[in-house]
Formats: C-alpha cells, structure tokens, sequence
C-alpha cells in the first residue's frame, strides 16, 4: 500500500490508476490510502463544470485540456455520471479519441458511476480529486454529465463552478434559476454562434445582477463573499460589497475553440478572488467538515448494518413487533445498544 | 407517563393531544410511550389521502369524517403540511368550523408540520397514528396538503391510498403519472361537476389498464398483489392474477357530498382484498422493517452527534485538517472509534 502512495506521489499513472479504482471498489486499506495523500494535496487548481444535457461541456472540457497541456501544464478530469453502469477509463468515444490525440498521459481522464462505486459517489469524487491533487495534476475538472442534484452537489466540492448554458429560449434559463444558477461562479454561454445566443447572454446578464441587487445576494451565491461566514457579518455595517465575486458571462464555440483561452482567464480571476478575499481558505474549511460529517454518517450506517448482520437481519424482529412481542423502538435500542454502551461513560 | 398512556387508553382525548405533542417535542421518554401503545394497535383502518393542491382533498376529507361520525365511527385526522411553521390544533379555519359543527371530539384533528415536528416527519406521522389507533379511533385519515415527494412517502404509510385528480386537461394526468399515480389504490376524480370530469375518469382509466397490463404491474402498484414479495414469486407460473387489485376509479363533489358514499365502499372493498389477500400483513410487516431502520439512523445520527459534542464540536478537527495535521478519514474513525468498540468483540 504504501508502496502505492509512493509510487503515486513519484509520478506513476498507474498507480494513480490503481488508486482511484481502490477508491472506487472501497478496497481493504483504500482509507489509509487516502490519509497517506492526504498531506500532499492542496496544490491544484480544482474547477467543476456543470449545465444541462447537450451544453457541450465534454467538448469544453477537452478544449480546455488541451488548451492546458499546450501550456504545459498537466490536467486530470474526473466525469461523473451517476446513470451511467460503467466506471474506469475513457469510456466515451471521444474522449478515447482526445486521448489518442493527444498522444500522452498527462491528461488523465476517468468517468464515476454511481453504479461503478461503491458507497457513495461524492466520497469516491472527493477522493479521486485527492489522488489526483497529490499526484501533482495542475489543473483538476470535475465534469458532470447530467446536471441533477447529485451531480450538482458533486460539482460544488470545486473552488470555481462553471455554468454551461446553451443558447435558447427566455423558458431555459428561467428554467436553470431552479438549480444550477446558484452555484454559478462563471457562466458560458456555449454554441455562441448559434441563433439566440445574445439573448441568452443578456438574460444571464439580467439574473445575476438580480442576484446581487437581492437581500439574499450574500447567500444565494455559491461562493460569494458571505456564503461562508453567514451570521458573522452584519449585512448593514458591512462595507466590503466591493470584494464581492460577480460572475462574469462569457461566450464559447467550444468546437472550434473560440473563447476558450477568454474562459480560462475568468477562472484565474476567479482564483485570485478566492485567494485574496480568504474565501478559498474559508471554503476549504467548510469542505473537510461536510466531508467529516459525510463519512461520520456512513460510518455509523455501516455499523448499524454490521449489528443488524450479527442478528442475522431484521425478519425476526418484525415478526416479534408484528406479534406485539416487542416494538420498533425496543428493538431499535437493543440494536444500538452496543454502540451506545461506551459513549455514555 | 404510563398514566398518560392509561388515560389514553381510556379514551381521554386530552391524554392523547398530550401524547401526540410529547410525540412531535420528542419529549423525554416518548419512546417508552409509543412502545406502551404498540400493544393496543392494529385495529384501525389508515387510509391516506393525497393529490395536487386544489384538487379538495380537505373537503372531500371532512366529507369523510361527518359521514363517518353519521354512522357511529369515530375519527382521527392527521394533516401532514410539510411547508407550514404550525404543528397542533385545528390551525385550518375550515378545521375549526368543522370540529365546531359536530360538536365533539370524536373528529380528532391534527396538523402536523415539519417546522413543528422535532426529528423525521415520518416517525412523528407513524407515532401519532398509532398513538390514535391506540385511543381506539375506528378510522384514521392522513392527509398530506401538498404532494411533494416527502408528503407522498408519509402517505405510503396508510393501508390503502386514494389519490385526488382535479377534472382538467390531459396534461395534467400524464404529469400526475410521474410520482403519485404509482401509489393510488383508488383514483378519485373530485369536483365532478366541473367540465373535464369525464375526460379525466376516461384518461385515468386507460392509465390504470396500462399500468395493469404492463409487465411491470406487480411491482407498479403500491399496494400491488406482487410488490410485497417481488422477486419470490414466478410471473410465468403465477396464476393469482384474478386477486390482483385494479384501482377503481370514482367521482366525487366533495362540497356537496355526491359520490362520498360510493367513495368509501371502495375503501372498504379495498380493505376486504388487503385481507383476503394475504397483503395487509405482508405490508404491515414491510412497514415495520422500514420503520426499524429509519428509528436505527436517526438514533446513530444522534450518537455521532453526541461524539461530535463530546468533542467540542469539529472546528479543531478541521483545522488540524486543513493544516494537513490529520485527515478526514483519520478525524472519523477517532469519533467513531467509542461506537465501534462494543461492536467487533
């Protein structure tokens, strides 16, 4: 194992490889994996990009890669498909493809299921950024494939989320308000050369300045000022709305590459914004509790399995409470019991 | 308590509004109070009433009630209004007027909120109908004001479920079909007088045969003949297809009472083949398991949060995370480390 980490922190994709589909199966020792990267991370560039079906966000995210690699700079890219039964290398088309292009490894590229993982997919995402941060990738992109809550909750472990919204009609981005505008730190208008492109540009324009304009700007953005310290400040005497992010609305032709590099610019801005108003720190922070709390809940859910294993299931206890022998409430002491017995001395 | 318990059980409605409130507080003790009325349960009817908002469902309930009263059965009402900041009394206007008009308690009326319930709505909803089963109500109605998706899985709790259809355009049918036309075992086409009434019988008539001859019909139906035991029985050689329950269809105006009775002889024909058929046990037990495992994660949600308070809370393990210190796996498995001690000898 610790040969593995090693041979990771040392460069090797295929221990990379190997560490993530560990993360993926949960594998004996994959957790002291994940401590051992643990320390080595914290040096990458982490964005995720989301938006509805059909946006073009793979076609994005290859430009991107190989805007990246001409930079020289190395790029992994973790895709996330919960619908998907497959989880492993490029099993899309193009991107065996965009591999093959490009000729070499250091676009790392890896798709999620939630059917090819085992627990839960946020976890698996957390962790597989991990080994790809300490592995040295400079620029990480967690893409989603869909854009439903999972997916979108996915999307916003990123320092900077990018929105994708396709050019359309008014209905569409009223539609997206829904969900995904919130956690918009970028929005791209992809297809920019299609029909209706502007409008949709000037709708973007319309609802994020609504967003600031509104009492609840503060909390409304996913990484505005305030999102991370709600309660601390007094909105009244708090003078610092100048430090606030607006999120810029940038225009794409991801198939032919237009706008890229003006896109990867509002990501370094964005990045800076992060880094000299603290939000990146405080994020961070947020992020390593919500991941605390996660695994406690699985934790605790695996050893609650484990004791209703030991009982060999639950059917004899529901017979007992069906012949009022007993009823859920005892039975759900007696189950915990033995978790409870050593807390509470 | 167990006096609290014992007047309930004589039919003192005071001890049971007590009851039902210790039961939303999650009062010291409460646990021990529902597994003293598990006991005296089991004798209700529970039917569940929900449908789109307008569709009269609080009046066709009260329908219900003041009919039922009319024969000499007593009532208990539970309203499940997730949205509202009220839990209690008869917070509804119309509520008030109707308990008012019968002039006495035997139409027991409850809301229940998810502001005002401490803990799962769903455990608070399960606990009340057994504290009103307990008391000895003959008829239980829970009766959801919206149909969010929470809504209609507390619904799922009653024996048998009447889904409410406003007469309307066929749009609506085919929107309804996404989440509550699955768990109707009687459709109920409410203000019949209006136009569209009879379009709306006949589309949820073609629904309901569509659902029945599609191959996954056992498993479709809420209350399905197969979908307590999916997976034991062979479809190939199963010939128990004439008991098999096809959700009739009826029409109602609730506000004038036309259609109530024709109604409840549904319900009471339902009840006939829940028991004929072997289901209403099966579901009950299914009920119960289900119940089990949700009082086990709440109560394991309890202990990490007692672990996590034993510590202070988790700002010092994330700082120590993010200074790279320890990790998140590393923070876990110290907090669940007291819990797991008992579990592996």
């Amino acid at each position: 194992m610790r040969e593995l980490v090693e041979q990771l922190l040392a460069g090797k994709h295929r221990a990379l490889a190997r560490v993530i589909s560990k993360i993926e199966d949960r594998s004996p020792g994959y957790r002291d994996l994940v401590s051992d990267l643990h320390p080595h991370t914290g040096n990458a560039t982490i964005v995720g990009i989301t938006g509805s079906p059909g946006a073009g966000k793979s076609t994005l995210v290859d430009k991107m890669a190989e805007t990246y690699r001409e930079r020289g700079e190395t790029v992994g890219v973790i895709a996330i498909d919960p619908s998907s039964p497959y989880s492993g290398g490029a099993v899309l088309g193009d991107r065996i493809r965009m591999a093959s292009t490009i000729g070499d490894m250091d676009v790392f590229f890896r798709s999620m299921s939630a059917r090819g993982t085992l627990g839960g997919l946020s976890t698996a995402t957390t962790d597989a950024v991990k080994a790809l941060d300490a592995f040295g990738k400079d620029r990480i992109i967690i893409e989603t494939v869909g854009a439903g809550q999972n997916e979108v909750d996915i999307v916003g472990t990123a320092d900077t989320i990018a929105v994708l919204v396709p050019p359309s009609s008014g209905d569409d981005v009223q539609m997206l308000k829904a969900g995904i505008l919130e956690i918009g730190d970028v929005f791209v208008v992809n297809k920019a050369d299609l029909d209706g492109a502007d409008r949709t540009v000037q709708e973007l324009r319309e609802m994020v300045h609504m967003r600031d304009a509104s009492p609840l700007a503060g909390t409304a953005g996913h990484h505005g000022v305030d999102s991370g310290s709600a309660g601390e400040r007094d909105p009244e005497t708090d003078d610092s709305d100048d430090e606030a992010w607006t999120p810029p609305i940038v225009e794409t032709v991801a198939k032919t590459g237009e706008g890229v590099e003006p896109f990867l610019e509002t990501l370094v801005d964005h990045r800076a914004w992060l880094e000299s108003s603290g939000e990146l720190d405080s994020q961070r922070r947020e992020r390593y509790e919500e991941e605390v709390r996660r695994l406690l809940r699985e934790g605790a859910g695996e050893l609650v399995r484990a004791e209703i294993d030991r009982h060999g299931g639950l059917d004899g206890y529901v017979e007992a409470i069906a012949a009022k022998e007993t009823d859920p409430y005892v039975v759900t002491e007696e189950l915990l019991a033995p978790l409870r017995g050593t807390v509470d001395d």
